[in-house]
């Protein structure tokens, strides 16, 4: 990034969910140059792994515009990770760890491995901004998604990089309802039922039980999430 | 680890080198419980990771007082990141990257991304610090083996995990003849000893060749350094 110049382009952190879809049409409506990238680290459903190129080709085929600006996406082996922190309570004893399962006690600290290795591909790229979904609305049971977090992250990596990549997080002070209300400011209608269709929420990788807000499990905590976000949106119009 | 309670376990970034041995050893002589975890990035040559097991034998060999303290060993596999940080110069097109070879253009922000990997991996095994060899001495070139770097980091993880584990780096300011001083200091001739003979620095991979400070190609920047400090400690003596 030039000095002073402001930033033409981004990476942007994208799991195939509703945050960061929206994230991706908020990088897209504001950034020339938008790339992608996603991390298998053995979660336990392959389900957001496989709707990456969907909710990607979806975009495209909604908005000519954002095709023009959007791409390559890279989804990157980070099951390395995944083992090492499964098998931190278990470094005595062999890993019993049944493949492609993630461990109830995942360990903290997942977003700055991520936003770690988002930055140095990013600076690879020659990419300036990371655009992430993390929320501390929703989420602050996680520290890894408050942004003094991110603030603290993002001064670790200019130095370590010795250039600033900022790290933009447009939903951090958002409800879900709000998610919602900005995925339709970014694309109206349309894109909100491109969300509501083709991204994925729901811990438990149900992908058969379709509602008005999606599908998923509608029982898991980020199905329920989704779903009163969604209500609440409704109620508001 | 308790509130006010001095940190009583280490988790050692440990490669094999002369450096994270000397470090090794320094965390042996102040903890009571030492593990040592290391990364699988893909690097060019295996040997580093080939002496893992040789060196730590070595050490437990030496002093049974050591070998009571030090265990379990980890190598976690981080060949996602090199790969990452590999194709980022080349995501457009198909990657050609040689299998086992570290790309000259490898990303900045190594260091960062092993360290989270570590913070993580040592708040699911209950240590209390970590301990790293970076110097800012002799490696004054790479922005992320400076002390205001490895400030920031320890600042990101203690709010992301939300736990304090202090970076330790007792090679920041030494000179490689100080280290070799140091490991003398800490374990007299026979861990210099075992250093000259088990440790590998040689960006080459080269142990075939012998001499006074140990195997390598004698070239090599890491090589120079290394015989540099030796001539250096045996002037002074």
């Amino acid at each position: 990034m030039k000095a002073n110049a402001p930033p033409q382009s981004a990476l942007v952190l994208f799991s195939a969910g509703q945050d960061s879809t929206v994230c991706l049409a908020w990088a897209l409506a504001r950034y020339g140059r938008v790339e992608t990238i996603g991390f298998d680290y053995g979660q336990r459903h392959r389900i957001e792994l496989d709707q990456r190129p969907i909710v990607l080709a979806a975009l495209r085929a909604l908005r000519p515009d954002w095709a023009a600006r959007l791409g390559p996406d890279r989804c990157a082996d980070m099951t390395g990770f995944g083992a090492l922190a499964a098998s931190a309570l278990t470094a005595d004893q062999p890993i019993a760890q049944p493949e492609g399962e993630l461990p109830t006690t995942f360990v903290p600290g997942r977003n700055l491995f991520f936003l770690t290795a988002a930055a140095a591909f990013a600076y690879g790229r020659g990419l300036d901004v990371l655009v992430a979904g993390m929320c501390e609305t929703d989420f602050s049971g996680y520290p890894d998604c408050r942004r003094a977090t991110i603030d603290a992250m993002e001064a670790a990596l200019a130095l370590g990089l010795d250039r600033a990549i900022p790290i933009e997080t447009p939903l951090m002070r958002l409800s879900k309802a709000q998610t919602w209300a900005l995925a339709y400011e970014l694309g109206g209608e349309p894109l909100l039922n491109l969300i509501r269709e083709e991204t994925h929420t729901c811990y438990e990788g149900d992908r058969t039980q379709r509602h008005e807000w999606g599908y998923g499990c509608a029982r898991c905590p980020a199905c329920e999430l989704r779903a009163k976000g969604w209500a609440q949106l409704v109620a508001s119009q």
